[in-house]
């Protein structure tokens, strides 16, 4: 089985989830699935979900708390190993998935550059699959992509003053 | 905790996948969901995973093949009783989440109205949430909703001529 490149980027809600549920399809499927989110530390609802089933390890690369204008050397130094990680992970052959949460988001505020994760994707095993998601992706990497999906916010609640709800939205 | 009507819909990749997501956040956090799927009889990869989780009871309301042109009397009468089950689950007081996945294949198809969907969301009670998938929303859901993304194909490896991959589109 050939492994594609897959972005899932835009304004709009669900490209997390859709990663999510692209990690518990593999997993139903007995694949095995290696999850690193950037410029994130804290346990979400669906990894708490996700560590229940068998063949998905899951990582954070990032700290208990959103960037909020300016990275912190923090965020930049977890970020750098995470992508190392996952790198090792990708071309350890233990994994069939390999999903880079927020890694749209890392090159936005820069943690990492955009020739660092085409280095990565240019390492990456022939039967391996990447999902890279967040918005901002840089046109480079919609261009190295095999499957782009644009996630456009027709409407969202949020606008309407609500809180993240648990199970929910995190 | 109030609850919304959220509608995943759009030509790109990720809407079933977003709902199944979703499911999977929802039972980590202890919620316990209802999957109604629509115009599908097959028992994808990702629906195994879910069985394995706690909380999710997954139904199927199609026959084991897509709907090619015209839908039959059987693909009619299996998404009326559906939406019916549906329903009848939504208002039981035993789901937080109700997901009806591909519910707007059904009324594009025509094996239920609009109207009929909206007399549905009418009776939802008010903490449960429901998650409507499939491309073709029309614009009356799409009024009803309180949140939308459409998730939009940029590229698509379909069109290179691959077949669906098991454990990644299926």
């Amino acid at each position: 089985m050939k492994g594609m490149v897959q972005v899932y980027t835009g304004n709009g809600k669900g490209k997390t989830t859709a990663a999510m549920g692209l990690a518990l399809r593999a997993s139903g499927a007995d694949l095995r699935v290696f999850i690193g989110q950037f410029a994130k530390g804290q346990e979400y609802s669906e990894i708490k979900a996700l560590r229940k089933l068998g063949n998905i390890d899951v990582r954070q690369f990032g700290r208990h708390c959103f960037i909020v204008n300016e990275p912190e050397e923090e965020d930049i130094r977890l970020a750098v190993e995470g992508l190392e990680i996952a790198r090792q992970a990708m071309v350890s052959g233990r994994y069939d998935v390999i999903i880079l949460d927020e890694a749209n988001i890392a090159l936005f505020y820069n943690l990492f550059s955009t020739a660092e994760l085409l280095a990565f994707i240019e390492e990456k095993p022939e039967n391996v699959e990447i999902i890279i998601t967040g918005r901002y992706a840089p046109q480079e990497i919609i261009d190295r992509a095999d499957l782009v999906t644009e996630m456009c916010e027709i409407k969202h609640y949020y606008t309407q003053g609500l809180d993240a709800r648990i199970g929910i939205e995190s």
